[in-house]
């Protein structure tokens, strides 16, 4: 190897060090939704690895087409732009908040510096796949939004009803907000969680 | 769908919830390492999450037949058994915790009880993927280990010595019990790497 290309690669390792290190940040973007003991709230980072594991736990309730793979590699990077943005709740603003124009438009801007950290191939195929996840439209990202959305709903009822409390949610906003995403790309699994949630909102 | 269908279908999400509810808990096991600005030690969950996100952007450094994906499913499981046993540092009792036959019975033993709480064919798969983990012999194995040994390095190195200095851990320490593990599957990584704790340690 001549010089010029050791040179390169190790460029090539320090921007994809450069992020990584970066990316620990999200260990410190703290959520609206608790641990299921409710002993204190989630970061984004933890969260992250929690949806991945659905994946994998929840993989038989995918739709026809969908990658589970794919899934993984979208959930794991899909809230890497809290970093710049943090977590933006869905009851939060009575819900208006969350994927609102600033909002989106903020989450682009830190897409742009945090993927632009790593050497410009791996950068732009990890960002395509945040694009498709915030896009949710393809079948991976219908299933991987699906999985985001019903977990803290678990949370929330395992917790004594946690961010619905935080926010004064309603069991219809609760499923006008929530339960259609679910619904979309894991129609068995929503079946399932609303029934439970239902009973929790009933004995409030 | 007659009644019993529907009652083992609602028994199926019953057991990958309790198992996903479970998992919630290591979230709170503590590992040795602190986070890259050293602010606090960093949990097994949040842990996992990063070095999924460490087989992403460095993909281009696993050996012929390694599949990412494959790489990443065990990088998700690999520490759910710590939600029994805890963190066992590597550089715990001078180098000797880790790994001892103690240890690794304990850690048979929370996988039968934690991959027990799935479905029979669900636990079944990801149990498998955990010793292959594990047992550190085929190519995927080799280069998840490589990830999770790499990444408390950079971590030691950002905080500025971290849970080396709680171990008193030399450089030659850590280029056995660590560097050959991350050369082992991850060569290249080993040399960048392993020329930046040198630095570190020689400036101590």
């Amino acid at each position: 190897m001549n010089v010029n290309a050791k040179h390169a690669d190790e460029r090539r390792l320090d921007a994809q060090f450069a992020f990584l290190l970066e990316a620990d940040r999200l260990k410190q973007v703290i959520r609206a939704t608790t641990l299921a003991d409710g002993s204190r709230h989630e970061n984004s980072g933890e969260h992250s690895w929690h949806l991945a594991l659905y994946a994998l736990a929840l993989a038989d309730q995918a739709g026809p087409g969908v990658s589970i793979d794919r899934v993984i590699r979208m959930l794991i990077l899909h809230d890497l732009v809290e970093i710049d943005v943090g977590d933006v709740p869905i009851h939060s603003a009575n819900g208006t908040a969350h994927g609102s124009a600033q909002v989106t438009a903020a989450e682009a801007k830190a897409a742009d510096r945090i993927f632009g950290l790593l050497p410009t191939d791996i950068g732009a195929d990890l960002r395509a796949l945040w694009e498709e996840f915030e896009a949710a439209e393809t079948p991976d990202a219908v299933f991987a939004k699906a999985l985001d959305r019903v977990q803290p709903v678990l949370h929330n009822i395992a917790a004594g009803g946690g961010s619905w409390k935080d926010y004064n949610v309603t069991f219809d906003q609760l499923d006008a907000r929530v339960g259609q995403k679910v619904a979309r790309g894991a129609p068995a699994v929503w079946t399932y969680v609303r029934k439970r949630a239902r009973g929790f909102f009933d004995q409030l």
